[in-house]
């Protein structure tokens, strides 16, 4: 992780760092409280199948803004901001398959590039902890383990595939609490998909995620599993697309706004 | 209003009725508690534009399904139905100029037609009746004041407009209730836009409603204002597009599921 040795006060300080390069580190546990997303950006071609594929599964994918076809500037609210550059990393598919993890996608922008910004669970990891809630993470990885689940998404065009989750072991007593307080945020994947028995979402192993580090689990934890923004990651290479690009994992957009205050708006 | 002379005792009843060309009339007060939905259908090559508006403006444009170019046939949770024949009422517009009020589309339907079903606030009303809050119109309405604001929306691609909003006089120690009770379903356009004076939204005389008729207020009460369906109307005659097709006014689709039900689901 390069950084100042500081850390960024504001999301347009970060977005500052992360655009001159000085920052190329993870997003995740920074700036408590700032609605961060997952990026994806797919050709103007399949923007409408994606766009309708978010849509019809807004739990894993629900869409926070979308840009110009072409414009890599992302407008709302008081944000103002740079898709090529204000991310501290990024993956690059061509045809389906990984082709770069740069730190700036200017020499892979199109002409009809289209920008999603998708909501992540970051969104409701801060009012977890103010809630005492405990948010546990393996040392140092600050994410929490993801699954492929046998839960299929709702197809839209060419776009289909499994609901990816990630899980978080909450003592049993905060179970309700952590429903609760998730509930309220929507564009974070909202409430739990499931509560208790991997089984039942196809997970064989607990222990053994897909991605990500394993769960740290305590005594009379109970595994709680949320729709994850990986989702449309496993959609999209099965379309083989001439390029795709996402977030690197961990490494989200930020927004100006908190979570709880929203961009501006009476129309949503 | 033609009917057989019975109230429809479920939707799909209803909708065989209707499509049997025995139900004309407004789906309004019937079958509380079932998701009942706005129509909105355009060409192809405006459903970009048009998905984008809903998804840039929620409140006032809750999705809850989108069929497949050119099949009118609508599948989501338990309800399969044809939007050419199951919805009471039409109007289609041509070139942004509305040219018949149909109880059937099938000749109007076109081979690139994409039917867009969109929540609507009869899915409280059965909500707030049941909580103790009254829903009043005006004799025979079953509707409520509709008002276009000076708020505009968020504009897509070739649509934008002003939002447009309907209101309700609830009793001044009912307005909490009332918010919090809508405020559950967000595909029923969700918590108020506003609470008291009209002058805020632009609307210079409360009884005077762009469409509907006017409020039915009693001493003590509040004008409460959520965002309506009735928005995508405003926005779509300017785009001039070769058709559109909508519900009429209080003439809906509806769905097999209840309001608090929903589809079922994991992923939205």
């Amino acid at each position: 992780m390069t950084t100042t040795g500081t850390v960024p006060a504001t999301p347009a300080e970060l977005r500052r760092l992360v655009a001159a390069g000085r920052w190329t580190g993870p997003t995740a546990g920074l700036l408590d409280g700032y609605q961060q997303a997952n990026l994806v950006v797919v050709p103007q071609d399949l923007a409408y199948d994606f766009l309708l594929y978010c849509t019809r599964n807004p739990k894993p994918c629900p869409v926070l803004a979308v840009t110009e076809p072409g414009d890599p500037t992302v407008r709302l609210g008081a944000t103002t901001a740079d898709l090529r550059t204000d991310l501290p990393r990024y993956r690059v598919w061509h045809h389906g398959e990984q082709v770069a993890e740069p730190t700036d996608i200017t020499a892979y922008w199109r002409e009809d590039a289209v920008g999603f910004l998708l909501g992540c669970s970051h969104t409701f990891e801060g009012p977890l902890r103010a809630a005492g809630v405990p948010v546990r993470y393996a040392e140092e990885s600050a994410a929490p383990p993801v699954y492929v689940t046998n839960v299929p998404t709702r197809p839209a065009g060419r776009l289909s595939g499994p609901l990816v989750v990630s899980a978080r072991s909450i003592p049993a007593r905060l179970v309700p609490r952590a429903v609760e307080i998730t509930s309220r945020y929507p564009a974070g994947h909202g409430a739990p998909v499931h509560i208790g028995d991997p089984a039942a979402l196809g997970i064989a192993d607990l222990g053994r995620p897909d991605f990500g580090p394993p769960p740290v689990v305590e005594p009379g934890d109970v595994p709680v599993f949320w729709a994850c923004g990986v989702t449309p990651q496993l959609a999209l290479p099965a379309v083989r697309a001439a390029y795709t690009i996402t977030h690197h994992p961990g490494h989200m957009f930020v927004f100006d706004h908190t979570v709880d205050e929203g961009p501006a708006g009476l129309t949503g």
